[in-house]
């Protein structure tokens, strides 16, 4: 392998999540041990950055601003949703690596965001320019294959389910045989999420709560849902419902656009959990329905993070340039469980070619029978991921975010048309 | 002032907030010092307890159980919708009373609460028997007169303020001046919650989010909202929006029961976050609008409590025992605040029936001209009160929360019908 000299640079991709900015630290940290890295860019807004030539110097950024970043939900170089397509684009991003000596670019993101690195690379190598892409996963919707887990997961899980343990105080203090409890979270394909929140449920505890779980991999009977509620009121003060919002019916269609259209016309007014609560206020007479739609503040909700979770997206951060010092190229980092009774983990490679076209399922066979809940299989898998607290430095009674000097790099191009 | 030898039953009522066992941690605590002082009974789901005559022992639970209390949401010993009318009702309390030797009856609630322990002192009273009673204020509505603030409210605003600035992460890595991001949050009545979420915002950084409060103190407007989301969206990435959920239009009707009727002819489906929602697609083509409603998990998120409020909620409860020990009757707690620069605050006690029939409002001048923003008055009045984050013990990557050991006070009289 030969020592290549030149620039990183550095993007995120895809919907934020609680520690995709410890990768980013992850990477700055690691950059600034080896000494043919010469300039560490970050790309505002992905690959819209990079059409832009919109970089920011992060070797400028304060130590503090790096520690920071930790802990920091959100994309602090921003994400977009812009996807590259024409060919034009892609010459457009070779021409912009090339004007600015990019020979090292990790991009942190899902399936797409790994497809677009993968792009990107192919055209390098077509036209002889040394660039070593590397792809660091992202989602907390934990699709992507060939990794154990993706960074991101464990801290929505560990959000969703200290809120689940949480409501059940509060929801056993009001309820007397005849309150449900909705709590939506995210999930648009998968119940990943929404299978997390079992966790809440003590070992041996078999009244704890959540009572019933509904995951987009079952599809949905109202009919058994009415039948499911009145079973648990039956024998428990409250039933607490946690529902991914991707639920579908067996035809597969979502639920909550199935029925619930508003004045409006609009589908999916209020989404699964209104759906749900409005089954039981139409099926159950004189049982109280409340919902919470927790939406986009899981995936950011830092304060109350996963230790593991952090830690490992920052190892992805390190692992990924790394990799490329040592000369790999078209390749994922990923999160490979070790086979000893008690948690390990360490990183591997995988071609980014098999992350893009590759989606992981819940498999089903860690769903119980009911359908409404999960076993221990999935309980192993999930518990070691919520491990330990994120250390959040607060400051006048709230946690404090790092946020980048704007130290632009010169632009060296003409303007690009989108 | 003559010693009164005796039990004492301490009760909670209302719906739960992330301190009110914190208060219950206090009446405790401080029971145990008074000789005088027999046996510390809790009834089980407020005055519903009572005319049950279901109390369980607080004394035998372990100093581990208590001492978790001053972090577990919910209401330890359980509330109830139960309200007292009947004469009868008032009676059976009497009997129960009598029965047990309760001589110290604490309760912790709100307006209706105080009212309910109010007529049972003045029923004592008439029927000359000797009995301290004693409030503890409690609601995170925060809209109980003669106290400067309620215990329960710091917690509700550092959490909801906490999540606006992780939001404002997410979002703002999101936005390209196109994104809408909508809170709602508790208050039916009034807008004390949501306008603690203005606490997000630092000082001297105009763009924080969040950029647009609407509060039922302001009779909404629908051509404003949509002129006020317009204006912020040239300035900003995104507009953040917190809504109480009790916004209400000129004519003083709630707005989302007002237009949204779902297609069962059910009204407020999703309430006003979704009603926001919809008037944003319906007049704004191409901006993204996106909602989250933290219903119930706001008031139980003791994982992000102020420590404040803990430490005054628990310091109450101690004020009340204090106070009935030394003769006081019919009275509640209240927290003063010092006239000093920083933040100090001790107890005082004002009359129940002063409680049972007021109100607090948020005070109009706090209020800026704009009608969606808080000025400094409104600043200096809530930020002591979510200082200091709740320590909470973790087990296993999850909150540990107090339960009770449901050791049982015997029953001394025949059942009650209801």
């Amino acid at each position: 392998m030969s020592e290549l000299v030149g620039n990183v640079l550095v993007g995120q991709s895809g919907g934020p999540t609680a520690v995709i900015n410890a990768s980013l630290a992850g990477v700055v940290a690691e950059a600034l041990n080896h000494g043919e890295i010469e300039e560490i860019y970050g790309s505002l807004n992905g690959v819209l950055g990079i059409l832009n030539e919109d970089f920011i110097d992060l070797a400028a950024q304060s130590q503090q601003t790096i520690r920071n970043l930790r802990h920091t939900p959100g994309a602090a170089l921003g994400t977009c949703r812009y996807k590259l397509k024409k060919q034009q684009d892609f010459e457009r991003v070779l021409e912009v690596f090339k004007a600015h000596n990019i020979r090292y670019f990790f991009y942190a993101g899902g399936n797409d965001s790994q497809d677009t690195a993968d792009k990107i690379s192919k055209l390098a190598q077509e036209q002889n320019y040394e660039l070593r892409v590397i792809g660091i996963p992202k989602t907390i919707d934990n699709d992507l294959p060939s990794t154990d887990h993706c960074p991101g997961y464990g801290s929505v899980i560990k959000f969703v389910s200290t809120t689940v343990r949480e409501l059940a105080c509060d929801n056993e203090a009001m309820g007397q045989n005849d309150l449900v409890s909705i709590l939506e979270v995210m999930g648009r394909n998968a119940g990943w999420i929404a299978a997390g929140a079992s966790l809440a449920k003590r070992r041996d505890h078999p009244h704890d709560a959540p009572h019933l779980i509904y995951l987009p991999e079952v599809a949905f009977s109202s009919e058994k849902f009415v039948a499911d509620v009145q079973r648990v009121l039956k024998r428990e003060k409250y039933c607490m419902i946690v529902v991914g919002e991707g639920l579908v019916d067996a035809d597969g269609n979502y639920v909550s656009a199935a029925e619930a259209t508003d004045s409006f016309g609009h589908a999916q007014l209020g989404g699964a959990g209104e759906y749900l609560k409005s089954l039981v206020e139409q099926n159950l007479p004189g049982i109280k329905a409340r919902v919470a739609k927790l939406g986009i503040t899981q995936r950011a909700a830092a304060h109350a993070g996963s230790k593991t979770d952090a830690d490992e997206a920052f190892l992805a951060g390190q692992a990924a340039v790394k990799a490329a010092i040592k000369g790999e190229t078209d390749v994922m980092v990923t999160l490979l469980r070790g086979d000893a009774d008690h948690y390990t983990v360490e990183t591997g490679l995988a071609p980014l070619s098999e992350i893009a076209n590759g989606v992981k399922k819940l498999p089903r066979e860690w769903i119980n029978e009911d359908g409404t809940s999960m076993n221990h299989q999935f309980v192993r898998y999930a518990q070691p991921l919520i491990q330990g607290e994120t250390p959040v430095p607060y400051e006048n009674g709230l946690p404090v975010f790092a946020k980048f000097e704007k130290s632009r790099v010169e632009k060296l191009l003409g303007a690009y048309q989108l």
